[in-house]
């Protein structure tokens, strides 16, 4: 997408704003960590402007690939290789099914993404909650939904950076789940965290306090900024690129000023706005090109590199379908390592559905299934087979694809290739009903990962112990 | 997708079979001209052995790029560029749409597909009809479709090698509808066909007619087999693509055996069937592999690459889209310079329907804006902008926004990006509910290209003359 020369000029450009501009540290631990390291005050007081040099001196010390540990080793991935790790919608306040509609989210729905996220391959990790549980109270929610993720999973998963308190007890959650101590987990990267930015140019108390706390034990922060180009970043992608690139050095300059070479992934979403409405869009061109910058940028600096599968559909269409093609495009293309939100988003991040999770699983796989090499060799070729189906003849009777015919191609999950009459007769079913019936089945086959019984009371105890506490307390 | 030696195995495998199993070129004509240069008859009569000789002379007069002329000049097109040129689904027998349902094609649905790709900038040219005029009688229907073609568009066209005297008279109509003689013809390509062998190594008598007649002309073959794996081709990628590959240099070898330098486009469309039901599949991760790795076969050849957009659903539902932007994917990253099927088509092209035509329009500029570099300059960048936006600040006032948001983004033509109330307030439109309006919006805004009156009388003198003359026999 850009010349080596136009992503040393976005560098530049971000360095600058760093040094001019700064960003506003709203924590006084991160501002005091900046000002001892060499950074100054800006106009404000929490305003803090980094020098080059100390952006430098920080990516010396960060991490190209790193391992993010599982309950099940066998789900352990890498963050910065040629895998790509997937996860799906986090955060969304709203589910949706055919069956109930739109609603608000809810526990019971939470812990079916969670099954659905377990139940497929394709998924590797969580990342945040698929949909959030407003029926918990926020005090005591990430105590339910760490120990669920523990317990009905045994993929990687994530801890919000809410408060230090939320990150201690998804980091002793951890360590019970994988029965580590404290030099164990920080040799063992096992919580990833999502840091994002208040863009423009502004990191809040807790998401400075979790790059803090994350990185001091060596867990992995992504730093991803929300520079929504011609709403909270500049209009054109040249800006906001250069300041997404800003907010993304000014988070790994605060994670290793913390702990030299703590893993840190550059985390993207630059997208833009409808500029008639101020609507977010999502899986546009521009979404696609700030993609492919984005990674440049990322291996510029030899970091791991997050992107997303985004639309902004409000029902499980052709636009939701098309949209997020686009965006997985952009991420694929862009060498993405991490992609989040890669099923089940819709809505502009707004609802988590259950037929867009499993019809994206299906699509996550042609995709994984597309980047396979086609193996090349004489047996492959096979010549014997073109002579045996002769001109004009046919290849299905030929040893050749006899031999090869069960796994031949990918078999999909969704996609209904009946022609049009017996396609009609079924009753002209649409994707999202197949989607529909496909959800509940993996929801029913459904099984709970296996877990040391010691482990699952450990876990449970932590649980009762906490909320008994009274979690993190609030002011509501 | 392949390494440089994987090409030339491929190539190489090629060259073994049109030595050794040959081609079956069911064309007297075809097999004099090839065996007069040195061709050798196989087993049975009607099947020639292309030895490696003769493909490499001919590969030695192909042509890297040229120009196809439109009636109106401002339309007229390059193969081999950095131009990608696209256009609609082409033979479909069934139209659909949301009011009248699918039925067969006919010529007044015909002619609404050739306005709304007239309309359409991103339509580039015509290749093939749309819809098949099922209403219009055999011997007749090439020509009031290519009347049509020279009168509703101003844009290229093609003509189906369907016989000698229907490919003459589309070389006479578009001599009349550019006004031009034999020579000018001859040194400005001004129609394209598309030439299917019968896979497996098959040319059928009227293929071989229509490269020998297009080629004496220096008018346009587009050689595409098809070349389904599993079916019609070996069940492995490796097998499909070399037997893809044998075809298209045995079509190659006749055009340049007829005139050498004559324009050729090397057609890829191999796809798999699904191996439970035999039903063909498109959009498919074995479809995308396979047009990437085409792309590397034509540029071996530095031959022009034509690829298509597909898709096997039934619905314009979120199966269509995916499979349709899968193909895109695999068809841009392959370097295609020539997309057909880019609007439209449905059900493996067994249906051309008008809400796919607008929403793969749409589509398709996305692409094309995706394809736009990102302009990086200080201007661009505007670090004013965040220093007048400020901590947290918003964008939308900044000077920097005012300047450039009228045009700052693509803005879509069938997205939704209303949020879900309001959405659901309008009645919850589908993508497919948005299409239907654009394209009768589209149809009802449609006005006749400006044409010659000269021209415009003699194409209708021509018309009523050749159906006069009852067009081209047939027995029924």
């Amino acid at each position: 997408m850009l010349s080596e020369d136009e992503i040393e000029f976005i560098h530049e450009s971000s360095l600058k704003v760093l040094e001019q501009i700064g960003v506003e540290v709203m924590s006084a631990e991160g501002r005091e960590l900046l000002l001892r390291a060499g950074a100054t005050r800006g106009k404000a007081d929490d305003v803090i402007l980094i020098d080059r040099g100390m952006v430098e001196e920080c990516l010396k010390t960060t991490r190209n690939s790193f391992k993010l540990h599982a309950r099940n080793s066998d789900n352990t991935i890498e963050f910065g290789t040629d895998q790509i790790c997937f996860a799906p919608v986090g955060s969304a306040p709203h589910s949706s099914d055919m069956d109930r509609g739109r609603r608000s989210g809810n526990h019971s729905d939470y812990r079916d993404f969670l099954r659905l996220a377990q139940q497929l391959n394709i998924i590797h990790l969580t990342s945040g909650y698929p949909v959030e549980p407003i029926d918990i109270h926020p005090s005591i929610r990430h105590i339910e939904c760490l120990i669920d993720l523990a317990v009905l999973t045994d993929k990687v998963f994530h801890a919000y950076s809410l408060g230090r308190q939320r990150n201690l007890d998804a980091l002793e959650i951890i360590k019970i789940a994988r029965g580590l101590d404290d030099e164990q987990l920080s040799r063992e990267p096992s919580l990833l965290t999502i840091i994002n930015s208040n863009s423009p140019l502004r990191l809040d108390a807790n998401m400075v306090t979790g790059i803090i706390e994350m990185s001091l034990r060596n867990q992995v922060v992504v730093l991803t900024p929300f520079t929504l180009s011609g709403a909270m970043a500049p209009v054109t992608l040249a800006g906001a690129l250069t300041q997404q690139n800003a907010e993304v050095l000014s988070g790994l300059v605060i994670s290793q000023l913390t702990s030299p070479g703590a893993p840190f992934v550059y985390g993207a979403f630059t997208s833009n706005v409808d500029m008639r409405s101020g609507a977010p869009a999502f899986g546009t061109p521009e979404y696609m090109k700030a993609a492919l910058a984005s990674g440049q940028l990322a291996r510029r600096y030899r970091l791991p590199f997050r992107s997303s599968n985004t639309n902004a559909a409000n029902s499980v269409d052709a636009q939701s379908a098309y949209e997020s093609v686009f965006s997985l495009w952009g991420a694929i293309n862009g060498h993405a390592h991490f992609i989040l939100h890669a099923a089940g988003w819709m809505e502009g991040g707004l609802t988590a559905s259950f037929e867009k999770f499993v019809m994206d699983a299906d699509m996550l796989q042609m995709i994984s299934e597309y980047m396979l090499p086609i193996p090349i060799n004489e047996e492959e070729v096979g010549i014997d087979a073109m002579f045996q189906a002769g001109h004009g003849g046919h290849f299905f009777g030929t040893d050749h694809t006899q031999k090869r015919y069960r796994d031949a191609f990918y078999t999909p999950m969704i996609s209904d290739w009946r022609n049009f009459e017996t396609w009609s007769e079924a009753g002209s079913p649409q994707a999202m009903e197949h989607a529909n019936t496909l959800y509940k089945a993996l929801l029913a086959e459904y099984e709970e990962p296996p877990i040391d019984p010691a482990v699952r009371e450990q876990l449970e105890d932590y649980r009762v112990r906490r909320i008994e506490q009274g979690g993190v307390k609030t002011d509501f």
